[in-house]
């Protein structure tokens, strides 16, 4: 198996790709191949066109919020499918190419979605520090590492601390995060041809574009999920770039297409929506999902057969 | 094929049941026997037993509203189907055995639900008059009909125009409701085994006991038929007859059990709530259905397909 | 005060009549003045016109259902107000003039409803009595009880124990209902100029209708009372009167007029809906209702507060 | 008045407040001074100082979605208040420092958002140029023009038509937007003292926090919405920031605080949801809002009025 991420080596998504391959079977994982991309949608295109088996990306940062970059590949693209999810806890550190006081510092250099989630402790730690926008974390640690020592000094970057370990950066602070605890979720997405069986622990995601001037058609959509008593555990809106105003929406519910009242919730969205399926996976926390015993199989199963019954009994059409 | 109806002949029933012969072929019709009954609870129970093969009892009537004894005898019997309804004028006469001024009256007999709908009249008309109750509005003609001359003198009766006719009595005045343009619906009920095909203008009744000490137990219910474009043109409420505050919804609906919609709004009732079926048949007024297309047959079937297409990916559980 | 009631005395409307007036400071109750009529309406014009003081009627019985005349009476007059509920629990006996085996009893008189309620027991202990119809229990005993013994020779009559007593009539059988534990709730309603203060155990009837040819609008209904966390204890159709499948309904709430939530919910149901308020009153049953605190008079308070203090931001219209 | 800007010069920040001041009088307009900020949250920071009275922040994209970093910064800050909005075409051009063939073209640098808009065309057109991040579109534009011309060759920016211009740079392609007919939305901000009167033809932004571990909280918002007759035109998920899976939602919805229906939901918000008041301004598309009469100023007054009237009648508590 061939797995693409969003490089370079060292980044979140690399780790937690290395996280997934854990879990693997060890002959399995010992034979994984891992190869980084410049973006989601070049590993996308390469996942398509069978260069590699799967990809893992970020869709979701408890912080910054979903990654729009993840959720547009994902919606252009029919053929795939998210068959797993794990979640990353997100921490930086500050790391230059030799141990430094922090006053030494005038540059510090980073993705810009890294110095989102630092801002606070630069402005309090290096107000005067100049910023300047990388490719990636990854990136900006590399740059550090191979630059000359003269060219290196006074200058910092903002990386993961697997990425300062990796290009044998000094570290000048760690947890220099702003919001301490955030975490970032990932999904390992396949080419669709297999949708992994249901645990009672699961989650399906979905894209689901709204009709058109239709007051009320997103209330309708969650009406939709509540009569199938389907919980909803995220919903990021995203436009449809064709004018302002208009989105689609990405959502994940608690359940597995396998479940009947998921099943029927998504017959529902069809007639109205134009619905793209992602996958339906199990949850990275193992939670199981509660269902109300009117919502559950069995209950689906019974009305089916009760109207079946009655059905049996229409005379045909003369 | 014998008929039951809720007598004694020239009731509003019978005349409904007449109403429903004449739209048979005309040999089907010769050979209808029609038989009386004192109560629609005694003619279900000879339906359900066999002994005649369908019957024709009020519904709903525009001033009264639901009529409790048919619709209580309806959702007490599992076994028995609507196939057919009738509207009928309601319109009452004052009828003697002889000519007389309405000076001259001192007594009138009829049905208390009659007796109802033409208070205003008899308060303008008949101030000074006793109102005496009978078992039925033909029961107070026949027994006027019957009666001695002198026994019959000062006494009326209200009744339909047929009785008046059919027991041979003077009209002292006619039209004599309160509510001019009144109407009772009528329902043919058959035993359960043949459900009308569909016409595209069609009803179908329900009584749906919701959930005890559920609250918001009534909305789910209206949002089961709504999302699925589900109109209701009747609702009622019934009590359970254990406790005060418990009640069961007689319901009517636009659609036939053959319409996706149909089936889907009560494969999703019957999950939480008893819901007895009690037919789907043409409307009287052979009012087409409107239908919202993302509720059309189309859609569901569309809907549906999606769905089971996507299951066949669904790994087996391992 | 002089009290109507639907009469004769010892109906159970009389019962409970004297049921609420035990509740009352001794003096009061000594000077109460009791009126039977013969009709909810009767009382309910002399209440209007100010020949009495309040009236009992009966609004809803456990087994009957909704009392339609009561609460088509209530509807219709916009300056009535209810004060107070009554439970009374609804048992029936057989009484004849004299003590007599039940064999020799040929005939028997009651109100249709009465009848109603002891169907089962006539069909098996009284198979082939003639069943009479009278225009009420009280009357029925009372014709007993002034029949000449000859007369009165194989007679019975159904009718509260309180009648049989008043009548001095003999108890032929007891507990002769079909529904063990039915009760009926009687309602006392004066002239419209004072609603009682909020208990905190309070319930408020309304009659709403719905305006016409707006699908969905009882949904709409429903949902106005749910965003302002009020539950419906009662909700019964009544026709318009004017055409088939038009109704108004009569519905209790759990609250009172001084919740916020009850008076927010009836503004939103004026916008759309006729709403007549026929009163709030304390519960019979003195159960306290729970209220979430989303929707408790705080929280509208200070929504108010909120948006009071926004709106003095707002630029006069230039 | 001093107006900052999301800068530097020339960025569409810029031009939309160029389009707002236009409309100013000309006095005011002359009066005007532009100050750039760096951004969003640094400008907001000066605003709430007093050091410039008001700033122009894009706040939507009709292919990227919603501006994160505006979005979160006015919801941070309790005190400010959006007055207007501007809506701004967006397109981009490739420019160099001196005319030149595409071909020779290694080295193309802008702003992450703008590359992201343009990324077809530079596959297309550009497949083996490098692209390097800037901190603005201005700021690429303005490097190029300050680099000497040696170091500038090969090298170009994509910026706006406007940065271009005022850099003296050759446009080498014009309109090179994937997505023809692109739009930002920037919204006015000022500090909370007056928000402007209605007009008929407004929007109001708000930023709601769903109560915790209340599945169905979400559809309870957008009902409170639809029973007072609220379209909502924007809706976005934004993170807390405190964990995966919790989120506010940017909302704009059709109307004015003014409006008795806007009045009323966000009352009804206010209760459960933590609720921020971003303003209330003139649409950019003067289109007036069409209002259903039952939710119409008139039936709420109406409504209002009739409540009071009621409870004008309530006993005082004894």
């Amino acid at each position: 198996m061939r797995y693409g991420f969003l490089g370079p080596e060292t980044t979140f998504t690399h780790q937690a790709l290395l996280q997934a391959l854990v879990e693997l079977p060890a002959e399995r994982s010992a034979e994984a191949e891992l190869v980084p991309f410049t973006s989601v949608a070049t590993a996308t295109n390469a996942l398509v066109d069978g260069e590699i088996d799967a990809i893992m990306a970020p869709i979701e940062n408890s912080v910054e919020g979903g990654v729009s970059g993840t959720l547009d590949v994902l919606a252009a693209h029919k053929r795939i499918t998210i068959v797993a999810e794990q979640i990353v806890p997100i921490t930086f550190v500050l790391a230059a190419k030799e141990p430094s006081a922090l006053s030494a510092i005038r540059e510090v250099a980073s993705h810009t979605h890294a110095q989102a989630q630092v801002q606070r402790w630069l402005r309090e730690n290096l107000p005067s520090a100049a910023i300047l926008p990388a490719s990636s974390t990854a990136g900006a640690a590399q740059a550090l590492a191979e630059a000359e020592p003269e060219e290196a000094r006074g200058r910092a970057a903002i990386c993961s601390p697997l990425a300062a370990e990796h290009f044998g950066l000094a570290v000048l602070a760690r947890g220099i995060e702003d919001n301490v605890g955030a975490q970032t979720r990932f999904v390992l997405v396949t080419r669709n041809d297999r949708i992994p069986a249901r645990t009672g622990a699961d989650k399906t995601t979905l894209v689901v574009q709204l009709p058109a001037d239709r007051p009320g058609s997103l209330l309708e959509m969650l009406e939709t999920f509540k009569v199938n008593g389907v919980n909803l555990s995220r919903i990021e809106s995203r436009p449809l770039g064709d004018a302002l105003g208009r989105y689609s929406f990405s959502i994940d519910i608690e359940g597995h297409l396998e479940d009947r009242r998921v099943a029927s919730a998504l017959r529902g969205l069809h007639r109205s929506c134009a619905v793209t399926y992602l996958g339906s996976y199990p949850r990275a926390d193992g939670q199981r999902t509660q269902i109300d015993p009117v919502m559950a199989d069995g209950a689906y199963d019974a009305g089916n057969e009760w109207v079946q019954s009655l059905s049996r009994m229409i005379a045909p059409q003369s």
